[in-house]
């Protein structure tokens, strides 16, 4: 329990610092964080409400007993004859809230959770946990770490079992099936896997479909699996005997962008100078159209957390960081190329929690 | 794209029905019911918004070509860099949404989507989809019917692989597992499985653990999975030998109240008074303080969803809805029985899409 009572005060400093008077929890990793709970999640309110005078929960009486094993914070249980509302007023009462508090919503909760909240507190000013709970979960301690290095390592075997099983005729599907059974194998859950072959991979979020690998198609995996809680993120690219047209330059711009992202991420410079150096390159190889998206997403209990690695974000990078950098080339009709890596920001500058080069995989003949 | 198109039709004549404005839907089985679409989900904005002059999608740039290959709607996208707040406006303009519109909001969005919706349109009056999009998806047609008749068969031979393994020292875990293989080796996906031997049955929502079962321990399994779609649910309840204390007692009472729920399901009936005449027969066994919940919920894409069982819902029963009839009774520290079955309301009653009795399964002697 010591880890969440750290955890609780080091929110309520910052809570203070903030000007924040409540902050309101959903089921979710920002719950679990801060206390361990992961209720069953349905469409009975579960809240977690943090004042400088009470923590407690919101909790529907029939899952009280299973979350008492997981927790002592007290609970105002509700069943579901006389629904939530009483239950949260008492709450509210004992977390002290009335007048027009400053209330952070988890952004992640159900919207019927969030505006049974802000229903019961119509003066309320509201925004979401980026500055508080986002801000604490974005600096790993070196236990969550650890638990992401391992996560790490084991993902670049998972990635080396799916590149390995390439051959012409297999599936998109046959290849996910091989990396999600991988991480069973050693006791991780699956995550997500994407298998994109050929011109599939100019779709950035395509996952699988029944698309036969052929020669001279590219080949992209973005993967990730769960272990001890904590989950990996790394997309590799390749392709079956020859490299499509325009590949082997696509793929030297990119590495050229992740290394100037790396070499930007610095503690203390902002996440839009590191989106920057990335699409600043891409952009003067004549690419910049095709770079769809953002640079990078941080990575911690949840796959897609702060810090955000977007052209707009203000956020000052800070020691303990960790997050994606993974710049990516749509060509539609063609190939997409996205090279991803997870780092932790180090005092003097990101350390990739991977082992595997970013070099295409040849298949049948890989150099990685 | 036909079935989707008849959707949008029925919900426009709801909308006009109900005073409703504008229908909003986040990535949720709404959104799959009224348009295919699946979208990647994370924290970035998706919307489905439906009124009568237009129903389009706001969608990241990133997602869109994907997307695209799963509805003919128009898409209003938006990019990491810019946000989605000028894309919204555009899409609410094409909606010929302004002044103080009548909104229906997606219960389960996040909760950051729902308030991006809400803030752009300061005069809002709001609900949620019980009696627009929840009313369309709660009555079944036949493909429906079809698919969940399936599921439930599926899930009958799943729960009698379960009971078959029950052992001395087999733990929750094993027997979770031998469900959930069933499942995934018949082509479907296993949904939820809870398994709970002894005292953990008195957790409605234990889902398992590595206690081992031992002669005389009630068992509780409580399963469901998926194919083509649709989910199953039902529970069912055993021992190994011997039944524990008072066991045989409390199961008749269950099974007397999921027969008084039967006989009181009928189209125009409360769904409150089916909730009432579950509940009454227990009470009237002096169980009344160990019913927990509610009697039962609907079930469709989602495994809960409208209608409600409830002892304060208002809602009518309409041929063609399903639902679960779920009473049970959780006595701390021995055991918990719950009897569930899924059943679709027909003009002259309901009938169960399950064909396993609802006898206790005694372990290596069923009777079932």
């Amino acid at each position: 329990m010591s880890a969440y009572s750290d955890r609780l005060d080091r929110l309520r400093a910052t809570m203070k610092a903030t000007g924040t008077d409540l902050v309101a929890l959903g089921p979710s990793s920002h719950m679990i964080w801060l206390s361990g709970v992961s209720p069953h999640g349905d469409e009975r309110p579960v809240l977690l409400l943090v004042s400088q005078d009470h923590a407690g929960f919101l909790m529907p009486a029939l899952n009280a007993d299973a979350a008492r094993t997981a927790t002592d914070l007290p609970f105002e249980t509700w069943d579901d004859a006389e629904g939530p509302d009483a239950a949260l007023a008492r709450l509210l009462q004992a977390a002290n809230i009335d007048g027009s508090p400053s209330v952070v919503i988890d952004e992640t909760m159900r919207a019927d959770f969030a505006l049974l909240l802000l229903d019961a507190l119509p003066g309320a000013r509201r925004r979401f946990t980026v500055d508080t709970v986002g801000a604490l979960r974005a600096r790993k301690d070196t236990s969550e770490y650890d638990a992401l290095k391992k996560s790490a390592l084991l993902n670049d075997a998972a990635m080396r079992a799916g590149f390995e099983a390439l051959r012409p005729g297999v599936t998109e599907r046959e290849i996910a099936t091989i990396v999600r059974d991988y991480y069973k194998a050693q006791g991780a859950a699956p995550e997500f896997t994407s298998v994109c072959f050929g011109a599939n991979g100019a779709f950035p979020h395509h996952a699988v479909g029944d698309t036969k690998l052929a020669p001279g198609d590219a080949v992209l995996i973005d993967t990730g699996g769960r272990i001890d809680g904590y989950p990996s993120d790394m997309t590799r690219v390749g392709y079956l005997g020859s490299a499509p047209e325009g590949f082997a330059d696509v793929h030297t711009v990119l590495e050229s962008a992740v290394q100037a992202a790396l070499a930007a991420a610095r503690p203390g410079v902002r996440a839009s100078d590191v989106d920057r150096a990335a699409r600043d390159v891409i952009a003067k190889a004549g690419y910049g159209a095709y770079f769809l998206h953002r640079t990078g997403h941080g990575l911690g209990l949840d796959v897609h957390e702060p810090p955000y690695i977007t052209g707009t974000s203000e956020t000052v990078l800070e020691e303990g960081m960790v997050f994606s950098i993974e710049p990516g080339i749509y060509l539609p009709g063609k190939f997409g190329i996205r090279l991803e890596d997870i780092v932790i920001l180090r005092a003097d500058g990101p350390e990739i929690l991977s082992g595997m080069p970013r070099a295409a995989v040849v298949a049948g003949n890989r150099d990685a």
